[in-house]
């Protein structure tokens, strides 16, 4: 694997589930893989559990890790070709990714969209500069527009949850919050789910809060939240501001908060959020506290996602 | 050892003295005790000497640690129950410790009172919540009334420069200082002094700063300075603010300033502080300067008392 | 080696880059020369290229490195002797440097000059003082008046990229900015070169830029970056603000940028800046993105200048 941004980087989805989940079961399988190798973590946005967990992963593997935590605010990055740099501005990424290609074995990068320019957010011009100029391989920790690792661990939780031969019903349901939020977790999921295969897959949001068709094409969408969850067995509850009006917030939907009564329509669902969640806002108490809820089982499978994609990274490398 | 946050959770202390000093003599004794174990650090206020003593206890016991840093201000945790987060907290304590304790094995955790609502502080409500679903044991940098390890390191150089059979008189006087202060040194040192049962002891401060008793009981507490300081072989300098008029600041209290001057009164004390130190406000150079000052010996313990307790954590998990 | 500020605590340049290019080639040689030894790095201000290279260069020796940032703002310190500290300061020098003098077998600082007192500055008064009072060797990562491991791979850089007996025309010239910046690269390049004598050194910049004597003493010095240019081999870019007014930008020089017209004078001459450079006002992108563009390397070489140093250090140590 020579990046890991979208799933297009992906040859066979399956058999990253399989191998994530040989690393949960022996975490140290190949604990001298990464031995000598460094990973380079450039956090240009704060992080917690994808932090820690891809530190862990790295760890398992006997990989060194660097934590560049560096501010949007204290070191703005240019990225335009030719640009005269006497505003605000201090470094060119085609003058710092080269180095960072040269420190370590695989740079990771966690960079937020502005949400004021959709085509600026959707050109992923950030990840893409580094991954140009770095010339090593680049792991998502989080893009401006996908969020792959948390998707690669919401699909290892799917299945893991799900013992049938039939495929499971999955629903994406748009919940609301009080702010505006990136679409990143939605895309992304609906990107891997799409690219899975292993899903009867819904997505379910107000009129206004459509998705890049890029992302979403092969799923079921409708505006219709109690029709999408008749007999779902994993429901998936996220915010996103609008794509179409972009970054906007339209209506406050608070009907849309998932409670027990949306839940009695299901198949007895699992539900799953990315955390971190507002509680009583985008879904209930009882929700959370069901143990039917993953969340917290979501956010466990993060280190091996992280270290079934390092692996490939490492086993990759010439 | 399940958790450290204050003299409740250790069965002996002198034993525990006596493990750090062992830890002093030999670092490396116990260097494979925690291979393959992680030591999760949250800080959600600043540290130095805290967090750089804790990670070299982990190291010289063969642990992993990871920082986190997360601002009260950049990550506001929600504690109550049933509560509707459309607020300014963005994640509610149920849903985050779970993960750290699947992530590491010991958790430690520096939060700092806010000094406006004193039941809310005293109630401990941040580590306790974080104590109570992690479900691993919880290791204190200090918390909002309690500073364990400090001190523990504390009696640890209180035992390693007291040669006699007889107890020391070990006198906690306060200070002025230019702020309002916590009072979790004061309460700290005053319950595992009292706990300990090593020393004859003595709190004066002016009136209006009374401790919390449940903390203070079993010492003799006088507003004469001049008579705690009489024959004092140990003195103990730290400002605190009111408990009773909470968080306040009831008189500049120069005059209790520690020099020379107060020292003569002394049996030639040691005289210790936790730092930082706000030097010729709360004690004068020529103590701090002075060959009997033990301010420096007291941050080295503090490495040997974080491995002592580690260690105990370590030995103590199934 | 004792320390590493400026070029009087290194007996022997040449060795000194000859050490770092055997270890360019053999990162390993000494992986267990810093076993058990501990460096701290602490960071008053932001460092990116510094903090990973000094890391890498400590894994490579075996080393643990503990890092510790605190900004000015939030962690002032005191360095008057006699201070009363009732004011911004919180700590003193005397009291936290023996405390880093224990904890760590070296110690790293990163200082920034005020800009605004150039006695002060001038006296380094904050990396001498941790020097004094924490008693262990003191690596300098950038201090108010010198960055000599940038000034140590300058010039195992230009070493590398030189084959002929003959010595090499080496010039720095200033370039323009759009803020005011410390002399410190360009003090220490002056200082390293003057002293390394491998080099027919020239120093060019507009009238009012004059560089502390004591370090350019020995070079050749004009206001004509024309004729400086002639015929050199490398060419170093780097604006400084001014030292005789201190802090001060007198002109904006906008001609002194570097760009193609400028290079053609020279003997296609290697291009060198310490990044961060601001692109098309210090210098062109003709000449950043030219193959004789080395400042990716001078940033690589960071790693080698760093473990060459540590090694000295941890050698020099009974």
């Amino acid at each position: 694997m020579q990046s890991f941004i979208s799933t297009h980087d992906v040859s066979d989805i399956p058999a990253l589930i399989a191998r994530a989940l040989m690393y949960k079961n022996d975490p140290l399988a190949d604990k001298s893989l990464g031995a000598g190798k460094r990973l380079g973590l450039l956090f240009m946005n704060p992080s917690l559990r994808t932090r820690v967990s891809t530190q862990i992963a790295a760890q398992n593997l006997g990989m060194e890790s660097y934590i560049l935590n560096v501010g949007n605010d204290n070191w703005q990055l240019e990225f335009g070709e030719g640009a005269i740099m006497d505003g605000t501005t201090v470094e060119h990424i085609k003058d710092a990714a080269p180095i960072f290609g040269e420190y370590f074995d695989i740079i990771g990068l966690r960079t937020f969209p502005g949400l004021k320019d959709r085509a600026l957010d959707y050109s992923e011009n950030v990840i893409r500069s580094l991954q140009k100029y770095a010339n090593i391989p680049v792991l998502s920790l989080e893009s401006a527009t996908l969020h792959p690792l948390q998707s690669l661990s919401d699909l290892i939780t799917i299945q893991e949850n799900w013992k049938k031969v039939t495929k499971p019903k999955v629903v994406l349901t748009w919940a609301p919050h009080i702010k505006p939020i990136p679409q990143c977790v939605a895309n992304s999921f609906a990107q891997w789910v799409n690219a899975w295969c292993g899903a009867d897959f819904v997505i379910t949001h107000p009129e206004g809060y459509e998705l890049d068709p890029s992302y979403t094409d092969g799923a079921t969408i409708t505006h219709n939240q109690q029709d999408a969850l008749e007999g779902a067995d994993f429901v998936y509850v996220k915010n996103w501001s609008s794509y179409y009006n972009y970054g906007q917030v339209k209506t406050d939907g608070a009907a849309w908060m998932l409670t027990e009564k949306h839940m009695s329509l299901t198949n007895d669902a699992h539900t799953m959020h990315c955390l971190p969640v507002r509680r009583n806002v985008e879904l209930s108490d009882e929700i959370l506290d069901h143990p039917n809820g993953l969340t917290t089982i979501q956010a466990v499978n993060r280190v091996w996602a992280a270290q079934a994609v390092l692996s490939e990274m490492l086993n990759g490398r010439p």
